[in-house]
């Protein structure tokens, strides 16, 4: 079984990450590093995994070589910045070992872009486009033939995945406005007064208005699918639940389609996608309906008096946003059935 | 001290209602009434007003003509198309009581197009023109000369307020679309399935798409505002909370200002409006800033590149979105300070 | 492939049985049943389980003989009465047919217990006997034999696992306060005003006091496990969220011992039983921990003053407090291993 | 109108303690304080307070003495050891200041009780006696004479009032069982990562077994009501909700009374007392039901097989549990009615 090893396990991804490598039939978890809970075992900072995963947290900054050069796969659950720095290490030591990097690192093609958005500049630029972007419902052939992956960001994912066909198709302008809700998982573990429970529950906000740094993510692949520029107005809103993305995204219609129409061309274009459902007409998706998976559902409707299409997507955040998305890639890299590990239904109530 | 009736007094509309009304220094609540509990004692339905609003609950179809000749002000939080019967009811019996009317029966000026969105006929047109639309914020000359007012929908009066002052001002396009997010509270008080706590817990859902009821009476008041047409594209969402509405409205700038005018301009709209917060650049309003009280909270922001706007604005839906704002329609009509009863401020945490 | 039919299957019960029995290497559902969703398609009642089960639902009163002929084991689902009812019913048609009884039904001993608490009286009396009471904690090896198991309710499998240890090996007084706190899934389903989400959000409550069903169940496994008459003071609460139970059991110390013996005996207790995690001194149970999983973790601690303990269980109600449980019974029953089908991890966050 | 100071007033019992005072009619708010947040306006820490508290949160640890001259009564909302140093000081300053102190510095008789529980010795011993244990339901007549008072602590408030009718009467051992639930705000607004929102929503569980530091004051006030000295064995949950406390409490009954004749006790103590209210036979406390007031809720039932007693009280822990309650004594201090700016009824839903 290869070996696997999961770099910032203590977070909630890769709390997730380590639930489902460890549920996985193929590979084994090798090791989990943590910088805030290093040396301590890794059921204790998560009782749930007792019995389960008892394996002592290493030191993320400090792995002994010996330990990278017998693995086989690594993820990355780290900040981004900090993960550049990883990646450069890890290939130096082992240089035939495969990446899956959820950071934003790697995601952006354009390193200038990359600069603007993340304030720092790019260390590794020559390695970027050796990471192929990990949504794999687009990019599932060069991420069957990639060593490195750069693992989408969460509503990214959501939004992407809501607007592809339809801009593939040429059917929408460019210029598109998303609108996000997550739950509060998407802003991590750190103890933060903003995220303690009685400052989220029972209230909903917009933060980040024309600048969270998903936007440039989201445009690059929009005008990459659509093979123009496109501009996106992406605000997201923090919604009191633990997991969950809804995107709701809005677009002008270019060509007179109606909604029984657009869905049979997203019905096609998600034919032979196992993760993503898209709804009947009249059904929207709801989070709480892909809760736990690493599914995403689709619903649309179009209006034709303001010729516009509102597509509503639903995703888990930890999941096809984060963990269960880099299973599913690092299910093509290696070469298995892409649902492997994967394919159990999302969890009500 | 004046007498008030509230009809509909068990769903949460009602309740709050009640609430404040118990707690008004100039006037006093002489009767209740509701369908499904009629005959009960209203803490019975409502144990928190225990020692508060012992009284039972009329029969809100078979009020005594004499109690409704004693009173001086009837609030209606019925269904719509109830609203209207019994508007002509207490008009025959008692032509001099004032009415505040919680209901859509009365905010819709073309009677076509209410029959358009209600699917029934109106059966007082002649009376449509009588009742005033009660968002103080804008109307409340008018409002205080009326014997009628038709309270405004819960997400019409965030989203209006978000973006009057821009669209007064002629600095925007006249087609929105507008994102909101409401509490549960908003789907009433019915036993359905939907509702259930473990159905709405932990998700998030769009719904309405393209056909909420609340459209046109968002497209009517942005119309007069603007002097044209405004077409509206809105989204409502149900949110895991009980309370609070946020709404995310989006619109192309039709002339070149920068966030600080754009709040220079709003801050000076609702200088005399004790009501509405203006927040300062850089800040967001959050619905639990505004929880249980009468407050609207906005900030924006502009974007150059994509030369649009986000204004965000923040109430509680069942009080400034429902029974506060029906209070401060009820000062303003009977010739109170519009703050009475209403001038405590959001309950944190 | 054994063939395996729920009844019953829309409630939440049903609903994770669903999940399970569809994620099981060795069985296949064959049918569901619904008395109030008859004729739909599971799918469109739980729109989680699109792709993975579009079955209809077919009426559980009604169910066609040769389906049930063609069936090796049930699950039931089903409100108490009507499960002895369809006992009959299967037996007649299938005589050879495996039942697991998630009601009441079988699993009180005393048929005037029985009557006593649930007001009717019982109408198998003779086929009590044949059903064991499926704890496989403590009941394993009459499991494995049985070809009828009438599964434990959710309080009842909390608080006896949390003081059968202590009980058995009679350190511990036969009067014992069991005060338990329930996620709403709980309630069911129904449609109650009751359990709307605005109605038990934000609240905590107790109910049934001195008269919750469950107490015969938990005053009988204890005496058995005491061998004497245990009395139960059982005082359940509902808690505002989905999923889980937290069981707090108060009973004095006949003998002088310390936690660390206690815990001693407890993990001796449930050295064997892959399910059951008794944790270190210091430590006690989160349902969070257990969330979405068969695992009932224990902790202790012991107070010489008042010389007593208190012993505190979690386990997901709809899992070891139902489904799961009932599929760990059905595992034994076939000879399958007892973590087939059940050997992952809760879920967190 | 007489001038009030608030120490610490940005946690959550502060932030209550403002509002209160801010809507009071007969007292103005002349400071408040903050140690993590001197020097920031009080409405950038909480933005509901907008427009109404825009005061700048002076250093709590260096007070001018002008201020503190200027000023008639204190509340402080400061840590336990705190309190204690500023009281000191406070008095040094303005001999004549009254202070009511939401700590537990001054709550417990005993010294030596003090210093066992909160592992330091009391520095100001000789003023315990004159800090009178501010519970107005049993100690009104002292609290109008006191210039000091120790406000109850949250779980003690509700515990000793579920069970203070039945142990003055004699009717119940002096052995009880106390198993009480809290929102989470009772843990204040300290960034810790156990009360993230992702670590508390979904989950309960029991805390601090056989130590919490409220025990010993429970103890304290229940042997004073019945003559005796009484054990208790209190255990604490956090449950996911922002407010409130239920307090399920355990007692063997020492005489033959049925829950009638034990409620009409309870009636008949709590008769003059506007904020207990005892619910009839049948009715249990809700939290809901008291939210955002004063209230203390309570219902109880006897069981005559076990000869036991359970009362369930439900307060507000910020309100009745801190915040409002401090301000009742304020009230009885300073000559006012005891209800006012308090006689509003809780809030729903």
């Amino acid at each position: 079984m290869l070996k696997i090893g999961i770099l910032g396990a203590t977070g909630y991804a890769g709390q997730n990450l380590v639930w489902l490598i460890k549920n996985h039939p193929n590979v084994v978890l090798s090791f989990v590093t943590s910088r805030s809970h290093k040396g301590k075992k890794y059921s204790d900072i998560y009782p749930n995994m007792r019995a389960f995963v008892d394996l002592e947290c290493l030191d993320t900054s400090n792995i002994d070589a010996a330990i990278i050069r017998d693995t086989d796969l690594v993820f990355l659950a780290l900040p981004h910045k900090s993960s550049m720095g990883m990646v450069r290490n890890l290939l130096r030591i082992n240089p035939g070992i495969r990446i899956i990097d959820l950071s934003a690192d790697f995601r952006i093609n354009n390193p200038e872009v990359y600069e603007k958005w993340y304030n720092t500049p790019h260390e590794l630029i020559n390695l970027i486009d050796e990471f192929v972007f990990g949504l794999p419902e687009i990019y599932a052939e060069s991420i069957k033939e990639a060593s490195y992956v750069a693992n989408p960001g969460c509503y990214p994912t959501a939004s992407i995945l809501a607007l592809a066909p339809a801009m593939k198709a040429g059917l929408i302008e460019f210029d598109v406005i998303v609108d996000a809700k997550s739950g509060v998982s998407g802003a991590g573990r750190g103890a933060k007064t903003a995220n303690l429970y009685c400052e989220v529950n029972e209230s909903v906000k917009a933060y980040g208005l024309f600048s969270h740094r998903h936007t440039p993510e989201i445009a690059q692949e929009l005008s990459l699918l659509g093979g123009g520029s496109s501009n996106v107005v992406f605000t997201p809103h923090l919604i009191p639940m633990n997991r969950g993305i809804l995107s709701t995204c809005y677009a002008r219609l270019k060509k007179n389609v109606n909604s029984s129409e657009m869905l049979a061309l997203y019905k096609d274009f998600y034919n032979e996608k196992p993760f993503v459902r898209v709804l009947n007409k009249g059904s929207l998706p709801e989070t709480r309906n892909v809760r736990k998976s690493n599914f995403c559902d689709i619903g649309l409707a179009i209006d034709k008096t303001s010729s516009s299409l509102i597509a509503v997507s639903a995703i888990d955040n930890l999941m096809k946003g984060a963990a269960s998305q880099a299973v599913q890639n690092m299910n093509l890299m290696l070469g298995y059935n892409e649902e492997t590990g994967l394919d159990f239904a999302p969890i009500a109530p």
